[in-house]
């Protein structure tokens, strides 16, 4: 009996601990909340990724630790990795966790990256606009999230206000300033790397967001191979430089036919979530094969699919769920402004199918700014 | 926040709130043993159903019940449907509980049924073979499961014999002597019935049993429209007849062309399992919208799919898990003689490739019985 330890206790753990138990797995979930949603189906230790007292007690009941949440401080994961295995390994989550580590690295193995910039007073912020360029984006280089601790500059004279919103986050956080890229699209590759060094990747995804958070999601993004392939790759050499074992995702633009990588999040991934119907092996259960070190399992499609994000409440399920191909996913959490809450992923055998289903229900839910997009991309729009 | 109580707490349990979690369910399971498998990822409530204390303390615990061990006493049932919704009603779930009353509604519904007499006495063992004839099956009208309480009548000599193995269970659980089905497949509709009446049904499942315990599934049975739309239409008059509400599974023998209704059971089952990878909704997630009074989800197939059971001990994961379309389902118990531990389902775009599947995974696991007669149903033998 293998009892998974996760650091974080919110819906990517939840969604783990209900794909690993048929693969007779058990879990334990770290969380600082006890109202944690994974909680409603593992065993918790409550405490701060800090407390190592806590985080004792969590090591000493699981045979394996890995993250639900990407930014458990970088010295617990190394304190936790004195004691049992953990995947991804703290030096991976460690660069993931820092914009400016990650976007290096990228430049270091040759993946195109947009301009960008590291800000820690007032006046590098004048000279990395002078740099950079504007329009650009100012960023916080750790602890960002759904597009939390970003501030868009238009132009040069936007730099004060800049520096208003995120300047008191310089110290402790650090900040970054990024071109900003007027994409055509938004992809993202979500890949898992085994133990032995094995490598898949689900087809590619493409990605709609809402004022930085994600709204939709749509598989496989209808691109042309070669892109396909070229990110893969990306993702792949990005694996194999930080012996990453575990699912990721690497988030791209794609401007004038070519590529951009914006960020990769160490961990399962919202862009994958439409794998648990759409794909014949979820994210979440690659990533517990890869980390138990079990072979990886087949990520071809099956059918076409498309996820739609709740945010800040649930709708009401009964439309959906009368939808052939309707899947619904409540994380039994309480609603909250801004809050991923839930997602629905509608599976489709075919892209003609998989229109009418994103039609209907945008009309039943009235939510029809949501579904158009994708109804639009899947037109050949 | 909904929470569904379920009584019984074991694989399908398990598997009915792995599957309710993305329904936003919460759980509540009742078992005598604390080491139930369902335990692992709901919380439970320990003890006898007969139990009113501990019955009551799972009443006011839940807001709806329902079943994943059907030999529940009728009584329990019944004290538990006067102070919380119980589906299927406690009605159906006596009469599935009883082989004599079942076969009886069967008759009653011009379902055809083998030849069959209760049996109470040494003496009615007699009158019954001369009535029912040998070939024959002596079995105990309550609590038989996976081929136990049978016995099989070859020739009228083995009354004796048969008397001496069940007979002294005639006054507790009742017998009954059913004609021996010369059968050249068993077959089974899996099918659920709303609240509101709805009715939706699987594609019909070709079933092989070894030693009486379910050993393979296979889904879309290959027989021809007629009998399938014959054998769901079976399932819709008895679930009628029961005002049942939630998944149910009627076993049919085929003979020459023609089916005999053999068993009803009351809950989720085995020869439904493939559901969970082989269907657009599964039984579970069914059985609880049936039991909460949402839309039933569409039961079309995705793929074609075999499930092979695990009894005893878990093979090594390995092997199926590298196989494309491999599903693994540990249910989390402890290795026991005749224990159903686990299965997998394999699923493919094609007949075709299910068949190559089925010969990797017979190979590789030597388990080429198990497989073989399904290769051979596969290939039209
Ligand atoms: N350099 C950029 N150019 C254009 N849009 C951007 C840029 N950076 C971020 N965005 C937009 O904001 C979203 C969130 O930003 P991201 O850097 O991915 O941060 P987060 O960690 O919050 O996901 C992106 O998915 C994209 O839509
Ligand atoms: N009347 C019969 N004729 C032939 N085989 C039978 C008969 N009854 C039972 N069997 C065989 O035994 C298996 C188990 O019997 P069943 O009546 O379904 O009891 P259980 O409740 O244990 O499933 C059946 O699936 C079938 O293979
Ligand atoms: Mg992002
Ligand atoms: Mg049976």
């Amino acid at each position: 009996m293998t009892t998974v330890g996760i650091l974080g206790g919110g819906q990517l753990a939840r969604m783990m601990a209900l794909a690993g138990a048929p693969l007779g797995l058990r879990f334990l979930v770290m969380d600082t909340s006890a109202e944690a949603c994974a909680g409603q189906f593992a065993p918790m230790v409550v405490g701060d990724y800090r407390d190592e007292q806590a985080l004792g007690e969590f090591a000493s009941r699981v045979d394996v630790a890995t993250f639900d949440f990407e930014n458990v401080p970088a010295e617990s994961a190394r304190w936790l990795a004195d004691r049992v295995p953990v995947f991804p390994n703290p030096r991976a989550l460690a660069i993931a966790q820092d914009r400016l580590a990650e976007k290096t690295l990228f430049r270091d193995l040759g993946i195109p990256v947009p301009a960008f910039a590291t800000v820690d007073s007032r006046e590098e912020l004048e000279a990395a606009i002078a740099e950079v360029g504007a329009p650009s984006i100012l960023k916080t280089r750790r602890l960002g999230y759904d597009g939390k601790g970003q501030f868009r500059i238009r132009v040069a004279a936007d730099a004060q206000a800049a520096w208003e919103a995120l300047g008191p986050q310089a110290a402790s956080v650090g900040l970054i300033l990024e071109a900003f890229v007027p994409f055509e699209r938004e992809l993202s590759v979500v890949a898992a790397r085994a133990r032995d060094g094995g490598f898949v990747a689900w087809p590619l995804t493409e990605n709609w967001h809402v004022d930085g958070v994600l709204s939709a999601s749509l598989a496989p993004a209808a691109v042309e191979g070669g892109l396909a392939r070229t990110a893969i790759e990306h993702a792949r050499r990005l694996a194999e430089a930080m012996d990453y074992v575990g699912v990721f995702a690497l988030e791209l633009f794609c401007r004038d036919g070519g590529l951009l990588a914006n960020e990769l999040a160490p961990r399962v991934h919202n862009s994958g979530h439409w794998t648990i119907e759409g794909s014949e092996t979820s994210q979440f259960e690659n990533h517990l094969r890869a980390v138990l070190g079990l072979p990886l399992g087949d990520t071809r499609m099956v059918g076409h699919a498309c996820m739609l994000n709740w945010i800040g409440e649930m709708p009401d399920p009964a439309m959906l769920l009368a939808q052939a191909g309707g899947h619904w996913h409540d994380y039994g959490k309480t609603s909250r402004p801004g809050r991923k809450v839930g997602h629905a992923t509608l599976r489709a055998p075919t892209p003609e199918g998989l229109v009418a289903a994103l039609e209907s229900t945008g009309r039943a839910l009235g939510r029809g700014g949501q579904v158009d997009p994708v109804v639009a991309r899947l037109r050949g729009a």
